[in-house]
Protein backbone atom coordinates (compact mmCIF):
# COMPACT_ATOMS: atom_id res chain seq x y z
CA UNK A 1 0.00 0.00 0.00
CA UNK A 2 3.07 2.50 0.25
CA UNK A 3 4.47 1.50 -2.90
CA UNK A 4 0.74 2.72 -4.49
CA UNK A 5 0.36 5.39 -2.20
CA UNK A 6 4.04 6.97 -3.71
CA UNK A 7 3.17 5.90 -7.14
CA UNK A 8 -0.46 8.25 -6.81
CA UNK A 9 1.33 11.16 -5.19
CA UNK A 10 3.97 11.06 -8.20
CA UNK A 11 0.90 10.89 -10.67
CA UNK A 12 -0.72 14.38 -9.15
CA UNK A 13 3.14 15.88 -8.89
CA UNK A 14 3.25 15.01 -12.27
CA UNK A 15 -0.27 16.57 -13.60
CA UNK A 16 0.41 19.58 -11.30
CA UNK A 17 3.92 20.54 -12.98
CA UNK A 18 2.49 20.24 -16.80
CA UNK A 19 -0.21 22.74 -15.16
CA UNK A 20 2.33 24.85 -13.98
CA UNK A 21 4.03 24.78 -17.23
CA UNK A 22 0.53 25.79 -19.39
CA UNK A 23 0.32 28.55 -16.54
CA UNK A 24 3.61 29.40 -17.30
CA UNK A 25 3.59 29.97 -21.34
CA UNK A 26 -0.03 31.51 -20.78
CA UNK A 27 1.59 34.05 -18.95
CA UNK A 28 4.63 34.58 -21.00
CA UNK A 29 2.50 34.97 -24.28
CA UNK A 30 0.93 38.26 -21.94
CA UNK A 31 4.00 39.53 -20.78
CA UNK A 32 3.19 38.91 -17.47
CA UNK A 33 5.98 38.33 -14.64
CA UNK A 34 4.68 36.32 -11.83
CA UNK A 35 6.06 35.15 -8.18
CA UNK A 36 5.40 32.33 -5.65
CA UNK A 37 5.67 33.62 -2.25
CA UNK A 38 6.04 31.48 0.65
CA UNK A 39 7.06 31.83 4.59
CA UNK A 40 5.97 30.25 7.75
CA UNK A 41 2.98 31.67 9.63
CA UNK A 42 3.78 35.18 10.79
CA UNK A 43 6.94 35.91 8.63
CA UNK A 44 5.07 39.07 7.49
CA UNK A 45 3.92 38.07 3.90
CA UNK A 46 1.22 40.46 3.63
CA UNK A 47 2.68 43.30 5.73
CA UNK A 48 5.84 42.86 2.86
CA UNK A 49 3.15 42.50 -0.02
CA UNK A 50 1.43 45.43 0.69
CA UNK A 51 4.44 48.03 0.88
CA UNK A 52 6.03 46.00 -2.15
CA UNK A 53 3.00 46.95 -4.55
CA UNK A 54 3.01 50.14 -3.27
CA UNK A 55 6.58 50.37 -4.28
CA UNK A 56 5.41 48.84 -7.95
CA UNK A 57 1.85 50.71 -8.85
CA UNK A 58 0.89 52.43 -10.72
CA UNK A 59 3.31 51.95 -12.82
CA UNK A 60 3.36 47.98 -12.96
CA UNK A 61 -0.58 47.06 -12.94
CA UNK A 62 -0.33 43.91 -10.21
CA UNK A 63 -2.42 41.58 -8.84
CA UNK A 64 -2.36 38.96 -6.15
CA UNK A 65 -3.31 35.22 -5.55
CA UNK A 66 -4.30 34.84 -1.87
CA UNK A 67 -4.19 31.33 -0.51
CA UNK A 68 -5.09 30.20 2.45
CA UNK A 69 -6.17 27.12 4.04
CA UNK A 70 -9.05 28.30 5.91
CA UNK A 71 -12.07 30.18 4.13
CA UNK A 72 -10.79 33.84 5.49
CA UNK A 73 -10.49 36.93 3.71
CA UNK A 74 -8.40 39.02 5.81
CA UNK A 75 -5.49 39.25 3.48
CA UNK A 76 -7.20 39.47 0.61
CA UNK A 77 -9.25 42.48 2.01
CA UNK A 78 -6.01 44.38 2.94
CA UNK A 79 -4.61 43.95 -0.97
CA UNK A 80 -8.05 45.26 -1.98
CA UNK A 81 -7.99 47.94 0.01
CA UNK A 82 -5.05 49.62 -1.35
CA UNK A 83 -6.61 49.11 -4.88
CA UNK A 84 -4.99 45.77 -6.10
CA UNK A 85 -7.00 43.10 -7.44
CA UNK A 86 -7.08 40.25 -5.37
CA UNK A 87 -8.54 36.87 -6.07
CA UNK A 88 -9.03 34.56 -2.86
CA UNK A 89 -7.84 30.56 -3.12
CA UNK A 90 -9.18 28.54 -0.30
CA UNK A 91 -7.16 25.17 -0.27
CA UNK A 92 -9.60 23.52 1.55
CA UNK A 93 -7.60 22.71 4.72
CA UNK A 94 -4.42 21.66 2.43
CA UNK A 95 -1.08 22.83 3.30
CA UNK A 96 0.10 24.83 -0.07
CA UNK A 97 -0.96 25.72 -3.33
CA UNK A 98 -1.32 23.84 -6.63
CA UNK A 99 -1.10 24.44 -9.68
CA UNK A 100 -4.47 23.89 -10.49
CA UNK A 101 -5.58 25.83 -7.97
CA UNK A 102 -3.51 28.62 -9.10
CA UNK A 103 -5.01 28.55 -12.58
CA UNK A 104 -8.41 28.38 -11.48
CA UNK A 105 -7.82 31.45 -9.34
CA UNK A 106 -6.09 33.09 -12.35
CA UNK A 107 -9.33 32.67 -14.55
CA UNK A 108 -10.78 35.55 -12.52
CA UNK A 109 -8.36 38.32 -13.46
CA UNK A 110 -8.00 39.99 -16.62
CA UNK A 111 -4.50 39.01 -17.90
CA UNK A 112 -4.38 41.64 -20.52
CA UNK A 113 -4.84 44.04 -18.27
CA UNK A 114 -1.35 43.23 -16.35
CA UNK A 115 1.89 43.18 -16.01
CA UNK A 116 2.54 41.38 -12.99
CA UNK A 117 1.21 39.01 -10.57
CA UNK A 118 2.44 37.65 -6.93
CA UNK A 119 0.70 34.97 -5.45
CA UNK A 120 0.83 34.71 -1.59
CA UNK A 121 1.20 30.91 -0.80
CA UNK A 122 -0.13 29.58 2.34
CA UNK A 123 2.14 29.98 5.73
CA UNK A 124 4.14 26.92 6.16
CA UNK A 125 7.93 26.33 5.64
CA UNK A 126 7.75 22.55 4.49
CA UNK A 127 4.78 21.73 2.04
CA UNK A 128 4.80 24.37 -0.79
CA UNK A 129 8.68 23.48 -1.57
CA UNK A 130 7.37 20.39 -3.70
CA UNK A 131 4.46 22.23 -5.44
CA UNK A 132 5.31 23.84 -8.96
CA UNK A 133 2.67 26.88 -9.40
CA UNK A 134 3.78 28.23 -12.43
CA UNK A 135 5.14 31.13 -11.55
CA UNK A 136 8.76 32.78 -12.60
CA UNK A 137 10.11 32.78 -9.43
CA UNK A 138 9.95 31.62 -5.91
CA UNK A 139 10.68 34.02 -3.05
CA UNK A 140 10.85 33.09 1.11
CA UNK A 141 10.46 35.50 3.53
CA UNK A 142 11.74 34.97 7.03
CA UNK A 143 11.61 37.18 9.62
CA UNK A 144 14.32 38.37 12.76
CA UNK A 145 12.17 36.52 15.76
CA UNK A 146 11.68 32.98 13.71
CA UNK A 147 15.77 32.58 15.09
CA UNK A 148 18.97 31.93 12.91
CA UNK A 149 18.22 28.39 12.96
CA UNK A 150 15.25 27.68 10.41
CA UNK A 151 17.69 27.11 6.91
CA UNK A 152 19.27 24.23 8.53
CA UNK A 153 16.47 22.63 10.17
CA UNK A 154 13.49 23.48 6.72
CA UNK A 155 16.14 23.22 4.34
CA UNK A 156 13.88 22.12 1.27
CA UNK A 157 12.25 25.59 1.28
CA UNK A 158 15.34 27.73 0.54
CA UNK A 159 16.63 25.23 -2.13
CA UNK A 160 14.25 26.26 -4.91
CA UNK A 161 14.23 29.96 -4.24
CA UNK A 162 15.62 33.16 -6.25
CA UNK A 163 15.16 35.49 -3.58
CA UNK A 164 15.45 35.70 0.30
CA UNK A 165 13.61 38.18 1.92
CA UNK A 166 13.68 39.02 5.99
CA UNK A 167 11.75 40.85 7.34
CA UNK A 168 10.76 42.50 10.72
CA UNK A 169 15.00 44.10 11.02
CA UNK A 170 13.43 46.84 13.07
CA UNK A 171 13.29 43.74 15.84
CA UNK A 172 16.97 43.26 15.63
CA UNK A 173 17.45 45.05 19.02
CA UNK A 174 15.46 42.86 20.80
CA UNK A 175 16.07 39.41 19.77
CA UNK A 176 19.35 36.96 19.22
CA UNK A 177 19.64 36.50 15.74
CA UNK A 178 22.93 36.06 14.40
CA UNK A 179 22.67 37.02 10.75
CA UNK A 180 26.40 35.09 9.64
CA UNK A 181 24.52 31.87 10.42
CA UNK A 182 21.61 32.39 9.11
CA UNK A 183 23.50 33.53 5.44
CA UNK A 184 25.53 30.95 5.86
CA UNK A 185 22.62 28.25 6.05
CA UNK A 186 20.74 29.35 3.15
CA UNK A 187 23.96 30.00 0.86
CA UNK A 188 24.92 26.39 1.78
CA UNK A 189 21.83 25.55 0.23
CA UNK A 190 21.30 28.13 -2.70
CA UNK A 191 24.43 29.92 -3.50
CA UNK A 192 22.96 31.94 -6.20
CA UNK A 193 20.18 33.33 -4.03
CA UNK A 194 19.13 37.20 -4.10
CA UNK A 195 19.28 38.45 -0.14
CA UNK A 196 17.30 41.07 1.45
CA UNK A 197 17.14 42.75 4.65
CA UNK A 198 13.59 44.87 5.11
CA UNK A 199 11.12 45.75 7.80
CA UNK A 200 7.30 46.22 6.53
CA UNK A 201 6.60 47.74 9.83
CA UNK A 202 9.29 51.19 9.26
CA UNK A 203 9.67 50.53 5.53
CA UNK A 204 13.36 49.94 5.54
CA UNK A 205 15.12 47.78 2.70
CA UNK A 206 11.56 47.75 0.65
CA UNK A 207 12.93 49.79 -2.46
CA UNK A 208 15.85 48.03 -2.96
CA UNK A 209 14.09 44.82 -2.81
CA UNK A 210 11.07 46.26 -5.18
CA UNK A 211 13.71 47.95 -7.58
CA UNK A 212 15.11 44.28 -7.86
CA UNK A 213 11.34 42.71 -8.74
CA UNK A 214 10.79 45.93 -10.69
CA UNK A 215 13.48 44.88 -12.92
CA UNK A 216 12.69 41.33 -13.51
CA UNK A 217 9.09 42.39 -14.00
CA UNK A 218 10.81 45.01 -17.10
CA UNK A 219 12.89 42.11 -18.30
CA UNK A 220 9.59 39.70 -19.60
CA UNK A 221 7.52 42.83 -21.02
CA UNK B 1 -8.30 8.44 -8.45
CA UNK B 2 -9.31 10.93 -6.26
CA UNK B 3 -11.56 9.05 -4.56
CA UNK B 4 -8.99 5.84 -4.46
CA UNK B 5 -6.53 8.73 -2.29
CA UNK B 6 -9.11 9.60 0.05
CA UNK B 7 -9.60 6.30 0.75
CA UNK B 8 -5.81 4.89 1.03
CA UNK B 9 -5.06 8.32 3.70
CA UNK B 10 -7.98 7.65 5.51
CA UNK B 11 -6.60 3.85 5.84
CA UNK B 12 -3.75 5.74 7.27
CA UNK B 13 -5.49 8.02 9.72
CA UNK B 14 -7.13 5.26 10.62
CA UNK B 15 -4.07 2.98 11.56
CA UNK B 16 -2.33 6.08 12.68
CA UNK B 17 -5.26 6.20 15.43
CA UNK B 18 -4.99 2.90 16.52
CA UNK B 19 -1.42 2.94 17.35
CA UNK B 20 -2.08 6.29 19.19
CA UNK B 21 -4.49 4.57 21.27
CA UNK B 22 -2.13 2.33 21.72
CA UNK B 23 0.74 3.63 22.87
CA UNK B 24 -1.43 5.89 25.50
CA UNK B 25 -2.52 2.71 27.20
CA UNK B 26 0.99 1.87 27.31
CA UNK B 27 2.02 5.06 28.85
CA UNK B 28 -0.58 4.90 31.15
CA UNK B 29 -0.10 1.55 32.37
CA UNK B 30 3.78 2.73 33.43
CA UNK B 31 1.80 6.28 34.75
CA UNK B 32 3.38 8.29 32.34
CA UNK B 33 1.47 11.67 31.09
CA UNK B 34 2.89 12.97 27.73
CA UNK B 35 2.12 15.94 25.58
CA UNK B 36 2.20 17.00 22.08
CA UNK B 37 3.37 20.41 21.55
CA UNK B 38 2.77 22.07 18.18
CA UNK B 39 3.42 25.48 16.88
CA UNK B 40 4.92 27.54 13.64
CA UNK B 41 8.63 27.33 13.09
CA UNK B 42 10.30 30.06 14.92
CA UNK B 43 7.53 30.57 17.73
CA UNK B 44 10.16 29.03 20.62
CA UNK B 45 8.97 25.58 20.61
CA UNK B 46 12.54 24.34 21.90
CA UNK B 47 13.51 27.90 24.35
CA UNK B 48 10.25 27.50 26.04
CA UNK B 49 10.59 23.46 26.06
CA UNK B 50 14.04 24.04 28.04
CA UNK B 51 12.76 26.55 30.27
CA UNK B 52 9.59 24.16 31.31
CA UNK B 53 11.93 21.17 31.45
CA UNK B 54 14.25 23.26 33.98
CA UNK B 55 11.34 23.91 36.51
CA UNK B 56 9.95 20.43 36.09
CA UNK B 57 13.28 18.36 36.74
CA UNK B 58 14.77 16.68 38.97
CA UNK B 59 11.19 16.06 41.03
CA UNK B 60 9.61 14.89 37.31
CA UNK B 61 11.71 12.29 35.34
CA UNK B 62 11.21 13.67 31.94
CA UNK B 63 12.05 12.82 28.33
CA UNK B 64 11.48 14.57 24.85
CA UNK B 65 11.22 13.03 21.30
CA UNK B 66 12.63 15.82 19.20
CA UNK B 67 10.59 15.55 15.62
CA UNK B 68 12.25 17.39 12.51
CA UNK B 69 11.45 17.51 8.84
CA UNK B 70 15.74 17.17 7.96
CA UNK B 71 18.24 15.09 9.17
CA UNK B 72 19.50 18.10 11.45
CA UNK B 73 20.06 17.26 15.74
CA UNK B 74 19.93 21.43 16.67
CA UNK B 75 16.99 20.88 19.28
CA UNK B 76 17.87 17.46 20.45
CA UNK B 77 21.50 18.51 21.71
CA UNK B 78 20.02 21.04 23.52
CA UNK B 79 17.67 18.75 25.64
CA UNK B 80 20.71 16.72 26.11
CA UNK B 81 22.81 19.24 27.05
CA UNK B 82 20.61 20.27 30.07
CA UNK B 83 21.09 16.52 31.15
CA UNK B 84 17.69 14.65 29.62
CA UNK B 85 17.08 11.97 27.71
CA UNK B 86 16.16 13.20 23.80
CA UNK B 87 15.51 11.19 20.72
CA UNK B 88 15.55 12.98 17.46
CA UNK B 89 12.93 11.83 14.83
CA UNK B 90 13.44 12.29 11.19
CA UNK B 91 10.08 12.53 9.19
CA UNK B 92 12.09 12.19 5.96
CA UNK B 93 10.99 15.65 4.84
CA UNK B 94 7.11 15.00 6.11
CA UNK B 95 5.31 17.81 7.43
CA UNK B 96 4.21 16.18 10.74
CA UNK B 97 4.79 13.81 13.09
CA UNK B 98 2.38 10.47 12.94
CA UNK B 99 1.86 7.91 15.82
CA UNK B 100 4.35 5.45 14.47
CA UNK B 101 7.06 7.70 14.65
CA UNK B 102 6.52 8.50 18.12
CA UNK B 103 6.36 5.01 18.95
CA UNK B 104 9.19 3.90 17.12
CA UNK B 105 11.24 7.01 18.80
CA UNK B 106 9.81 5.71 22.50
CA UNK B 107 11.62 2.25 22.02
CA UNK B 108 15.13 3.74 22.79
CA UNK B 109 13.39 5.32 25.94
CA UNK B 110 13.32 3.78 29.42
CA UNK B 111 9.89 4.11 30.24
CA UNK B 112 10.37 2.33 33.83
CA UNK B 113 12.60 5.15 34.62
CA UNK B 114 9.97 8.47 33.33
CA UNK B 115 7.15 10.61 34.94
CA UNK B 116 6.33 12.76 31.58
CA UNK B 117 7.00 12.29 27.79
CA UNK B 118 7.20 15.21 25.78
CA UNK B 119 6.36 15.06 22.25
CA UNK B 120 8.36 18.34 19.99
CA UNK B 121 6.70 17.94 16.75
CA UNK B 122 7.36 19.59 13.11
CA UNK B 123 7.64 23.50 12.94
CA UNK B 124 4.15 23.32 11.15
CA UNK B 125 0.36 25.09 11.93
CA UNK B 126 -1.46 23.04 9.48
CA UNK B 127 -0.28 19.42 9.11
CA UNK B 128 -0.01 18.12 12.89
CA UNK B 129 -3.51 18.60 13.23
CA UNK B 130 -4.89 15.94 11.83
CA UNK B 131 -2.43 12.93 13.47
CA UNK B 132 -2.94 11.38 16.50
CA UNK B 133 0.18 10.62 18.15
CA UNK B 134 -0.99 8.97 21.78
CA UNK B 135 -0.32 11.91 24.19
CA UNK B 136 -2.25 12.85 26.90
CA UNK B 137 -3.07 16.24 25.81
CA UNK B 138 -2.18 18.47 22.94
CA UNK B 139 -0.48 22.61 23.10
CA UNK B 140 0.01 24.75 20.53
CA UNK B 141 3.04 27.17 21.45
CA UNK B 142 1.75 30.85 19.71
CA UNK B 143 4.22 34.47 20.07
CA UNK B 144 3.84 37.72 20.18
CA UNK B 145 5.51 38.52 16.15
CA UNK B 146 3.64 36.04 14.54
CA UNK B 147 0.55 38.57 14.64
CA UNK B 148 -3.08 37.95 16.31
CA UNK B 149 -5.04 36.53 13.47
CA UNK B 150 -3.39 33.47 13.36
CA UNK B 151 -6.27 31.84 15.19
CA UNK B 152 -8.59 32.89 12.39
CA UNK B 153 -6.34 31.83 9.27
CA UNK B 154 -5.20 28.34 10.69
CA UNK B 155 -8.28 26.89 13.08
CA UNK B 156 -7.81 23.64 12.82
CA UNK B 157 -4.53 23.64 14.94
CA UNK B 158 -6.62 25.54 17.74
CA UNK B 159 -9.80 23.03 17.85
CA UNK B 160 -7.68 19.78 19.74
CA UNK B 161 -5.51 21.67 21.91
CA UNK B 162 -5.86 21.41 26.21
CA UNK B 163 -3.64 24.76 26.36
CA UNK B 164 -2.27 27.61 24.69
CA UNK B 165 0.83 28.94 25.49
CA UNK B 166 1.61 32.74 24.48
CA UNK B 167 5.72 32.93 23.80
CA UNK B 168 8.00 36.11 23.76
CA UNK B 169 5.43 38.96 25.63
CA UNK B 170 8.74 40.70 25.75
CA UNK B 171 8.33 41.76 22.27
CA UNK B 172 5.23 43.25 23.37
CA UNK B 173 6.26 46.88 23.53
CA UNK B 174 7.54 46.58 19.65
CA UNK B 175 4.94 44.47 17.97
CA UNK B 176 1.35 45.56 17.71
CA UNK B 177 -0.24 42.84 18.68
CA UNK B 178 -4.07 42.61 20.04
CA UNK B 179 -4.58 39.96 22.90
CA UNK B 180 -7.65 40.50 22.84
CA UNK B 181 -8.47 39.91 19.27
CA UNK B 182 -6.21 37.00 19.38
CA UNK B 183 -7.61 35.26 22.48
CA UNK B 184 -10.94 35.85 21.12
CA UNK B 185 -10.42 34.13 17.90
CA UNK B 186 -9.03 30.94 20.12
CA UNK B 187 -12.05 30.88 22.29
CA UNK B 188 -14.34 31.03 19.84
CA UNK B 189 -12.77 28.11 18.49
CA UNK B 190 -11.73 26.33 21.88
CA UNK B 191 -13.84 27.86 24.62
CA UNK B 192 -11.96 25.38 27.22
CA UNK B 193 -8.56 26.40 26.54
CA UNK B 194 -6.07 26.85 29.38
CA UNK B 195 -3.95 30.45 28.29
CA UNK B 196 -0.19 31.14 29.24
CA UNK B 197 1.44 34.56 28.69
CA UNK B 198 5.05 33.39 28.62
CA UNK B 199 9.00 34.56 27.56
CA UNK B 200 11.52 32.08 26.96
CA UNK B 201 13.70 34.51 27.13
CA UNK B 202 13.00 36.39 30.43
CA UNK B 203 11.50 33.43 31.95
CA UNK B 204 8.24 35.57 32.35
CA UNK B 205 5.21 33.22 33.21
CA UNK B 206 6.67 29.93 32.82
CA UNK B 207 6.21 29.13 36.22
CA UNK B 208 2.56 29.23 36.23
CA UNK B 209 2.38 27.50 32.84
CA UNK B 210 5.18 24.37 34.25
CA UNK B 211 2.84 24.57 37.78
CA UNK B 212 -0.42 23.62 35.15
CA UNK B 213 1.61 20.95 33.45
CA UNK B 214 3.04 19.63 36.97
CA UNK B 215 -0.52 19.44 38.13
CA UNK B 216 -1.30 17.07 34.99
CA UNK B 217 1.71 14.97 35.67
CA UNK B 218 0.78 14.50 38.96
CA UNK B 219 -2.56 13.12 38.08
CA UNK B 220 -1.59 9.80 36.12
CA UNK B 221 1.28 8.82 38.57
Amino acid sequence: MPTKRIEIVQDILTVNDQIAEETNRLLHSKHIFSVNIMASPGAGKTSVILRTLQELTPEIKCAVLEGDTAPVTIDAEKVSGIGIPAIQINTGGDCHLNANLVRKGMQSLDLNALDFILVENVGNLICPASWKLGTDINVVIASIPEGDDKPYKYPNIYRGIQALVLNKVDLKPYVDFNLSYFKAGILALNPDVQFFEVSAKTGEGITDWAAWLKKQIKEVE
